[in-house]
């Protein structure tokens, strides 16, 4: 190649770029098959390469989604697909609010701990899905070597086979690490309870995307810390531009915090471009960058998703994750890599007489030893990819007029948005009387308001079952919302 | 029995109180034997149950203590036995001072985790200690039962099964409760820095005894609150009168923390007497109490030992324990019976998302079902009871003139105590670099300072490798107090 030659990464981000306007355009409509990558190769006359990153860009930025076995299709911006609006946000001050919710979910959590509840309210992956024969082999193995062992107590930073396990994970996931570089964590709410306690204290101000996962707003409360709500696009995440203005406000942000693949509740997944941008504008400005990384390897596009990780040069980026959503929820084994505050976690650790159970960490540390670790999530991805399909389809049929609903690529969590507001504390406590649990909207807002959505969860085999619970909800919500239009009549 | 004649609960008092004016005034001088059950009955005409209350008062009381199969002997105050010397306390204003340890213990915890040391600094139960063939079975027959179901997410307050496990235990430590009354922690620590939080907020001041556990310090310390460090005595322990005197000053304090038996690190345990007065005097002036009592089921009395818990009539008690220091160190598992704030509790585990791993509770509710706790208690009760003289005369053969250590009924841990200071970092640092680890006394007062004294826990079997140990470390002291003695003449 000389020096004249435009080299090729240059033409398929040009495609992507006008396929783009196209789809923005509405030249290409929501749910029109996309040109396959044969087609793309000869129309454009570009490689197999270039063809096949020009679909990537597009499912990245959040214009197209894959079909298994049927290729690219235009995404719906605005029909099926959930546009979050934030209950009333009038002006941006960037000074933080307190949060407010535990007490909401407190309650939501013992109501819907009671009898034989359908759990959609919770992102908790059904016992059936746990591979029980491998788990089982392992354990009498770990058993027959040796209990005394697994008895015995393990300094943080924890198993040294299981660190070494979990950075292969992280080679996966764009970060090449070393064992040294992990600590081993009480799943991933303690990893991120401590990152906060090591970067922010009392009182500080966190950014975060909203709506959120309530476990974040729940540690950022408890913590006696202040939350920067910052828009969100139910596609693509977080709005960096929003995030840029908040950074250069005159308010100061001890640290950002982002749930940047498969977003609880959302389902989006930040595309490329967007994480480079967020991590190099926080590491120019000193802003520690906290990651939340649950629910990685659920995601089923076609390629690998990168991590705001892989992008950190400077150790600004903690790094939290855990088996809990994808493996062994009852284990409680979670990590983090917590770049250039190291010595600090483990000085907590230290300081607190925090250890973690070495009999779960042997368990996985062979699970990953075995290799079983890429077969079970391969099969997950599979059963959850050909979920969200129905999900919309349901909520098309049963759900009233405008609903919402979003359509993440991989994992099992929804978030449902309907064109009116509800009584949403109705819908919940006639959703459990039914034998059903939602998360309702509100806990995802510092403010815990939020009365037109909510979040189901299907971590489980597709059933009967699931399929009347989520046809019973539409018509509970039918019913909710025509009766809160006779009251706005009648009043 | 009519009204007129004495009952003979006043009986066993009084003659107790005779041989305890007699130990004091050394009519009867340390290690001489005490009368026996039958001399008593003779010589003082009682009932059998009579005098042997009256051995078991003398015991609690710390004038006594048992050798196996010979009787009761009595217990020297002065020359064997520790006699904790507060560092320099010249007045007692009880207004809290600020914990800084932190810094002293990580360092510690960091360079003793290095390399093939003999970990005498640590109070950890050996591996070869921990019952290997019982819970193989009991691991091998869960994972054949359903290794799917180890993994399924435990919410609090714990698992069921193991909660009623734990309330047959609590019945034999005079505590008559239920499944409901008991919450699992992940071990002591996260029980007591999370009843810690519960009762008090930073800033606050905690009465401890001192010296007291690092891990108390610590945990007041992270917390951000002050302790107020009450004096103790090192065979009956907080100093009561004292205590009261703080709790009458002008002084708030938002809860009192004790470790009543088999203390750590003086290894006493607190007399009955004591232990009721301290629970009403708190009940009466409204202040919280929690009992760290980790050690109980090592005490090695006649009697069993009673818990400040079993006399709470006001739910004001707050009980931590756990299986870490005499079963399981590794599995993290600990319990906590909140009394009346159990909801605070539990709301706090749900706003935190906290959840326990449930495989290695399941093993262990299954260790307790099938009654295997009982006999593994009892073997290292015995274990051990057979260390304290052997401990005692190694100290007396190579320790400075002088030196005194404690002698607790039971347990593994025992304290060092100089007649002159000596530089500790140095004995520290020499001692690891002949392969045994200390903790240096400094850790154990809120102001991390202490020089003539430190911890040695023998969590093992006794063998020529501990022996050679301590007899080292018995010479290095006299090298340093030689040398110290030495710069002070030259000075």
């Amino acid at each position: 190649m000389t020096m004249d030659e435009k080299p090729s990464i240059f033409r398929y981000q040009e495609i992507a770029a006008r396929l783009t306007s196209q789809i923005d355009a509405g030249v290409l409509q929501p749910n029109e098959r996309l040109p396959s990558v044969r087609k793309l190769m000869r129309r454009e006359h570009i490689s197999l390469t270039t063809a096949t990153r020009v679909l990537h860009v597009l499912e990245q930025n959040g214009r197209a989604y894959v079909r298994p076995r049927s290729g690219y299709f235009v995404r719906s911006r605005s029909s099926d697909a959930a546009w979050a609006t934030l209950p009333a946000v009038t002006e941006k001050a960037f000074d933080g609010v307190p949060v407010a919710i535990n007490d909401l979910v407190v309650d939501m959590l013992e109501k819907s701990a009671t009898g034989d509840i359908l759990p959609l309210g919770s992102a908790v992956l059904d016992s059936i899905l746990i591979p029980q024969s491998q788990l089982s082999r392992i354990l009498i193995a770990t058993a027959k070597r040796g209990a005394a062992e697994s008895a015995c107590y393990t300094s943080p930073p924890g198993l040294f086979e299981l660190r070494c396990g979990i950075a292969r994970i992280m080679g996966d996931r764009g970060v090449l690490c070393g064992p040294d570089d992990i600590v081993i964590t009480a799943g991933d709410s303690a990893a991120i309870e401590c990152t906060l306690r090591i970067v922010a204290r009392p009182g500080d101000s966190i950014v975060i995307e909203t709506p959120t996962y309530f476990g974040i707003l729940q540690a950022i409360e408890t913590a006696g810390m202040k939350a920067i709500e910052i828009t969100t696009d139910p596609l693509t995440g977080i709005d960096v531009d929003e995030l840029e203005r908040a950074v250069n406000s005159q308010h100061r942000i001890a640290c950002v915090l982002l749930n940047p693949t498969l977003q609880n509740p959302l389902g989006y997944t930040m595309p490329t471009l967007h994480r480079k941008r967020v991590v190099e504008l926080l590491a120019r400005a000193g802003i520690p960058l906290i990651e939340d990384d649950v629910f990685h390897d659920l995601y089923a596009g076609r390629t690998q998703v990168d991590t705001l990780k892989s992008y950190d040069k400077n150790g600004m980026v903690l790094y939290c994750s855990s088996f809990s959503k994808v493996l062994t929820p009852g284990y409680r084994i979670g990590w983090c890599l917590p770049g250039r505050f190291l010595r600090k976690m483990m000085k907590d650790f230290l300081g607190r007489n925090i250890s973690i159970s070495r009999l779960p960490q042997q368990v996985l540390s062979e699970f990953l030893r075995k290799n079983y670790y890429e077969q079970h999530t391969a099969r997950l991805r599979v059963l959850f990819a050909e979920q969200a399909q129905k999900v919309a389809a349901l909520v098309k049929q049963h759900f009233p007029l405008g609903t919402r609903v979003s359509q993440p690529t991989g994992g099992f969590i929804y978030w449902i948005e309907l064109a009116d507001p509800v009584d949403m504390a109705s819908l919940y406590a006639r959703a459990l009387s039914e034998g059903v649990s939602i998360a309702p909207g509100s806990v995802f807002y510092a403010s815990g308001r939020c009365n037109n959505a909510f979040r189901i969860c299907i971590g489980r085999k597709w059933t009967a079952r699931v399929e009347q619970a989520i046809a019973n909800l539409g018509k509970l919500c039918r019913r909710l919302s025509t009766r809160s239009r006779r009251e706005t009549v009648s009043a």
